[in-house]
């Protein structure tokens, strides 16, 4: 998705650690006119999966997912990343374990969300190495749901969570797909474009 | 906010703690068009105040300021409940108590997003005590920016949340006032309506 590359060239920083840094306009402050776009973006990419529930986890996927779910007119669900005192017994539970945090949490999505016959999309802000993405699966199948396919706007091409995913038989789309950080520069992954001709 | 009313009254539960439960549409499932709704409703009220930015606090407050940033044509930043690893040092901090996790969070907002001559719209989904909003309002004017005023998606008119802020100067606007959840029951304020004729 060429807005959201040219955002990222143009606003994303790389921290020394490696931490690719969006807060800018993804996770702290959001550009809601791009967060559209790419909502419909997603949209677009699932229209004919049959979805009927789009879900992420809070807070920064709630942005990206929102026109998505939207334009797909469907519910949009985010998963808490802690029970709440309003969210008792009625959860399915997953962990999640962030390599840029180094930390564990708990992701908590209430049962009365999932059915059976949901066929779910999954959004994340992130893959890197696809423990969100995992653990929203996890979610959706104690539900016996199916994932439809998983979404993501910013993908490192150079950690294993895609190849997790499709192993696991997953359907992915990222927007756009970082190749590499290195020294600081911020280099997509040159798409195969097929043309016939 | 009378589609805001309705959904409350057809959709929200009040739990025996006397806590509003609203996860169907609000703060776990999100009905994208309410949403959407609700955020023209904030921009409309506010729309000769100067608006430069709104503020929200993660996660239940970004789908509703979501489209009141996008229809004031502004950015929406949320402020963050933790520090995260790529926000240093460079953060405005505040500590806000929540009477229903009964627990005080800090929140963090990264001082790049705040200006000394913003005009702030804070949008957060509850008002009761009015220890967010309060939270909130520090933070601006530890950027030295001023709040052009409080949008509250509902406001429980029994707790001093406005009284408090009003107190201070502040306007404060809420799209569902509720009066009373005894007994389990919603009832809202019967706003005065002057009619002229």
């Amino acid at each position: 998705m060429k807005l959201l590359q040219q955002t990222i060239l143009e606003k994303g920083t790389v921290l020394p650690n490696g931490v690719l840094k969006v807060n800018t306009f993804l996770n702290h402050q959001i550009d809601t006119g791009l967060m559209i776009e790419i909502g419909k973006e997603f949209a677009e990419r699932f229209t004919d999966s049959n979805i009927n529930k789009v879900i992420t986890i809070e807070s920064s996927g709630i942005a990206p997912s929102f026109f998505a779910a939207h334009t797909l007119d469907v519910p949009l669900i985010f998963a808490r990343k802690k029970k709440s005192l309003t969210l008792k017994d009625n959860v399915y539970t997953s962990q999640v374990f962030s390599f840029t945090k180094q930390e564990t949490s708990e992701i908590t999505v209430a049962k009365e969300f999932l059915a059976e016959n949901d066929r779910v999309l999954i959004i994340d802000d992130f893959l890197a190495n696809g423990q969100a993405a995992q653990g929203l699966i996890d979610v959706v199948k104690q539900a016996g749901a199916s994932v439809a396919g998983i979404g993501i706007v910013i993908e490192k091409t150079f950690q294993p969570g895609r190849q997790i995913l499709e192993d696991k038989g997953y359907r992915v789309e990222s927007l756009a797909r970082v190749q590499s950080l290195q020294d600081g520069q911020i280099t997509f992954l040159q798409e195969q474009i097929s043309v016939t001709n």
